[in-house]
């Protein structure tokens, strides 16, 4: 990459968290929800933490720490690095104090600009791509921990103000059909991309129909009024167990009672479904129900990849500012929704590609060892910035996870 | 009492709660570090409605609530007042704000000042007397629940200067024969007591002896050293799961690696322990080990009673500001430190004395309800406001508490 | 005691526990229906462990032990002896064998009778008899802990056949009054007593009045008509949660559904409540938050006991084989149903009496370290034998406990 | 089928699990000693409970149940047919007795011989044969769960004579290649296969190499003594917090105490290690972590069936009856030991293949609700019948399970 870039690159994605956090308290950004979300002083720290550890510790020769005990409070899960403050207790540093945090930020930025002036080797220029991509991700995790910790707090605060005058109502989606074939999939370009969309390898594919659109709003409340969630044949052993324990009933932030049927808008707090919205905030588990419920399946993260490579990558996604998936344009024969929006659950669970290779050293603690027990999610949301976005891109969460931007799209056997 | 002097006493201890509270971060007054503590902001908030429901909505004719939510945000555990906000998350509250609560705060005072002022019902002003009583307190937690925020995070942060110049030595204790006899206990004056501290009755204590001192720092690393956390015959039944689940090997704050001996102190964080120092936060668990250790029982509460009731309360209480127990001014032939420095593990449980009533209505769940597998202590910690000790107050908490100030003194029978 | 008297009692007890467990089937005998209950097989083999360990191997010269292995398998809680098998997994003893339990009962059995007739020491006839008290109290949990076992299976086996002809009816209760004044309680005989009701000491009671019948199941259905369970200002606040956790709304083993009121007897499975037998199988709880509905409170154990020591021993004890509660007779002028029936809960916590000293060695074991967080229970119950009955007897349990046969009798302060 | 070879079919299987049943005590089979394994008594009802369920209630016109209580007690999982006892609770059923099951399951086999005598539709045979396999798994689970009642009693019981004569070393493996290329898997036949193997289809598989045997004792001893445990980089994230809780150290049932090395064998009890045995019972997060250790990985389950297609079934099988995995036969230029002694893991997921259809009915409930969090096994171990192996045969459970007959072949990208 050209050093102007990467210097601009730099400045883009940096000045980008911290925009997503100034519209926060003091104390917003200090809580932590639930020991799967983070505070956002804690994503400040820690996507500083990456590059003080990962660059310029190793690389920038006179650099100094700005706190030795960052390497500890801020680590998330890198044992090449050491032990690190348990995740679930990360909302219970008062101190350092956020105004620590951002010199925190503001000493690793004034270093690594200086790094970056100064010339860096390909390996350097690789770890700072890659600690940007994670800042990214980073990213969208400050806005969906913050939906958690808003959306839980029974004074609803929000986040800022609902986009109007969205599409009420939407078409039938369509099912497009796809030959039986050997396709290839993953990466298999020089540009970044995750050791886990590697090595670009063929799959074949039976002949399968993928919806044109996202499962809405409206559909799912029809799923539900049809007591889609009490009839045990169309759920997952385990998601039955789920279902009891954590006595779900709708998708996450909706309000169903006394007729009324809300949910909880980053941007605007808690308001009337709208019917043709895509479904979000949903678990794999109910992503598989429902499409069982509608005679269908999910996708392979492989059928979905085979038609989002044919697809320009738009949508909307972060830059949009809504915060929240938006209705699907007018059907115009092609497959809608690919990117943003949500998160589409697929039937894959995430493994190695075949000759599979992780990065050396402790980046090779970034994705292999998560390879258990996980679903793969594609295309992106309205949360997630437009570069961050590829059709081979592959994020992944366990069956039960549903703070996220996660919808679905049916797919299905091809008759 | 005298109009002038309620609202005297308003004042006062209305402002120390936000002195105390002056000194911590809006980031430090947001968290809770586990279910048994609190937020200061919520300690700030819950103080005041007290007022709000139990003075000012039944008794100010024209009083405008601050917040009708917060009526359940703030509730404690009053079931008369409806439901409440679950107590293992008030930390997620970043809403309402410190600057919101503070407001509410003021918007409380103020009315009950004009209601004061304009003169109120003994019915009233005894409400207002406990509501005060109820504050004092959550002083003592604001400081108790911030210690163990500050004292469980990586960086210790201190809450300000240790005191120095503290002897470093005290002399052995001695036992202080009583003889045998009926006694009265519990309180039978006119003034503010507990409902749990009524009413006086008559008790018979067989003959006992009481020591003159607390036991320290420096018998109580014998009792460690000597293997005390290991040897079962001293521990009850309950205690040793207690500690195999808690995995405890000596009181909390204290860091015994390396041959290093140190406490963590509010006032100046992790020091050298003391040996002559009260020792301080050990459990019910832990008391009654060392005692049995010692050849020694802890008192009952009215083995301690029938002693403090003839002595002048004083002591080191939160106005000596030293925010830790102080080693024993030297023997005089009187019973030491009755008063202040820690909180006095007795072996009595927190029961209904014969004849209590507890008060009528919604403050009837102040006391009653949580007389059940707690132990009773007595005396008053340094962090406790002189004018609330008193020889029949009834401290309480269940056998594995720790966080709290507390200590003991050690008694036998008479041989 | 005289040999010979020792002798036949010592047949009188073991025999009577092989004569309990007749009535079951090795697979009865094999299961554990809970952690807090014990296969019948492991009580028929710790209650001869006892007297192996504590008189056969230490004061028999030629003792040769049964199975070395059964010195850890069928300890119960002596740390004293060593490591023992987790109380969770008794059940999980398919092996040894019921058949080898029994030969090593037939072992020991042998052992102590030789040892007995060659005349043995005060010493270990204390320990002796000692051990005959422990065995009684096993047999009372053999009858209980099988209730348990046939009490939640859905078959519901029963034990034998139910008693016929009990009346249906009984009066109303009647509260005697008591004299303030100084009492003196406790066991003072050289008769066998635990530690735990030693010495004997003098107590101060207040005027008091004692209900001079149990409660019955007719008055408790009434409570809990009255909305009872669900009336927050009735029940302790521990109380609440074990409420909500387990789910309780009811009596064990009563089931209330559809209008049919029903419960489990150990003799007869599955039958109609009868209104006026005493309620059995409540907790603490249920029988703090009963009184208080009531307008009464539960006795201390020495209002109790001051009354019982009145009464000669009598009444519906292990000797009748009823194994159930039964009507009280018509009203007499005294005090009704003091021994056998249902153990009585009273508000007193189990602790220490002023100067008491636990038995030498591992039996100091015995009691002393379950005084913490359990009441006082007293009088015995329908399944208990009529010579372990005492008024000085104190049985202990936590508030939660309920598949022991527990009951209450109401008191109040005299007016 | 023939009539006469599915009653012949029908005597041998329905015989074979009485066999195995016969050599264990009541009590043996009374016992569940965890939550994921059954007691022997409930196999031996529950196979009987799915030909009642599934074949005699449906289509014998004029069967009488045995009990009507059974449908409740002895379902599995199937929620068509209904509510059910809780799994974990299977153990506390001393009643109904054994002696009732037994007679159940004649009640069952006469009912169904005069069934099948009378000539049955395809559709009934086909539930017959189902029917069968399923009683073949649980044949297998009678011993896995009997294997861990005993292996976690101290008392170590075996349930035979251990084999003698074993070889005790074996050569080492070798990786034998195979090209990349599309192959067809699945069960494309008319033969028995579950839903969970169809439909046959193509797959695409890149150019590798699987070892010639399976993983032995003595290589996996190397991992340990290496400090295979400890090393965090060899393990998934969730497998770090597996070995935390579970403290797992070892495979199952081994002891490594003292420089002694032994391990627990159904026949036999404890025994010393033999070096040149597949290892077995380790978890699939095991089974991962050595294979990175060893530079490889796990095979996925194509490319286990690929080379395990064009092999015979054959090996160490339950008819050989030794209960236990035994080394390799000398290296012979083929893949060896692909049937029986340890069922391998395989990396892949338990999922749908691409048109997979459940059965219809009940018996869809069989296979696809499980597919979550699970990975495929393949080949069958020294527990399964003979006619229970298929190279498509598709065995899961989830990554922490260990209780099985479970153990690895390692695979590798072909250079």
């Amino acid at each position: 990459m050209d050093p102007t870039e990467l210097l601009q690159r730099w400045a883009l994605v940096r000045n980008r968290t911290e925009s997503l956090a100034a519209a926060l308290s003091v104390e917003d950004q200090q809580i932590q929800s639930m020991p799967d979300a983070s505070p956002t002083k804690w994503h400040l720290a820690h996507s500083s933490w990456f590059f003080e550890e990962f660059v310029l510790k190793p690389h920038a020769p006179r650099y100094e720490p700005f706190d030795a005990r960052y390497t500890y409070l801020f680590n998330s899960y890198y044992d090449a690095v050491g032990p690190r403050h348990p995740r679930a207790a990360r909302g219970l540093l008062s101190r350092p104090s956020l105004h620590d945090v951002n010199r925190y930020r503001s000493h690793v930025d004034q270093s690594l600009v200086r790094c970056l002036k100064g010339g860096v080797s390909a390996e350097v220029e690789r770890a700072i791509v890659l600690g940007l991509q994670h800042e990214e991700q980073h990213q969208e995790l400050v806005l969906t921990d913050i939906k958690h910790a808003f959306g839980t707090n029974p004074v609803k605060p929000s986040y800022g103000q609902v986009a109007q005058g969205d599409p009420q109502a939407c078409g039938d989606a369509k099912f497009m059909p796809r030959d039986a074939g050997l396709v290839s999939v993953g990466d298999g370009t020089q540009g970044f991309a995750f050791d886990n969309e590697r090595p670009r390898h063929r799959t074949f594919l039976e002949a399968y129909e993928l919806a044109d659109r996202l499962v809405t709003v409206g559909e799912y409340l029809e799923f539900i009024r049809a007591g889609g969630y009490q009839r045990a044949e169309l759920w997952l052993a385990e998601a039955q167990g789920w279902l009891r324990s954590e006595q779900v009933t709708a998708p996450l932030y909706w309000e169903l009672d006394d007729g009324d049927a809300r949910l909880f808008d980053l941007r605007g707090g808690s308001r009337p479904l709208n019917p043709a919205e895509p479904v979000c905030h949903v678990s794999y588990f109910e992503a598989d129900a429902f499409a069982r419920w509608a005679g269908a399946r999910l996708p392979t993260e492989f059928e979905w990849e085979a038609v989002a490579a044919e697809h320009a990558i738009g949508g909307n996604l972060l830059e949009q500012a809504r915060l929240h998936p938006r209705a699907a344009a007018p059907a115009d024969g092609s497959v809608r929704q690919l990117f943003g929006d949500v998160w589409e659950w697929t039937q894959s669970t995430y493994g190695a590609y075949p000759g599979y290779r992780p990065l050396e050293g402790a980046f090779g603690e970034y994705n292999g060892k998560f390879m258990c027990n996980q679903f793969v999610l594609r295309g992106g949301s309205c949360l997630t910035p437009r570069e961050h976005v590829r059709p081979t891109y592959r994020n992944f969460f366990p069956a039960g996870a549903r703070w996220q931007m996660t919808g679905l799209r049916l797919a299905r056997a091809r008759a």
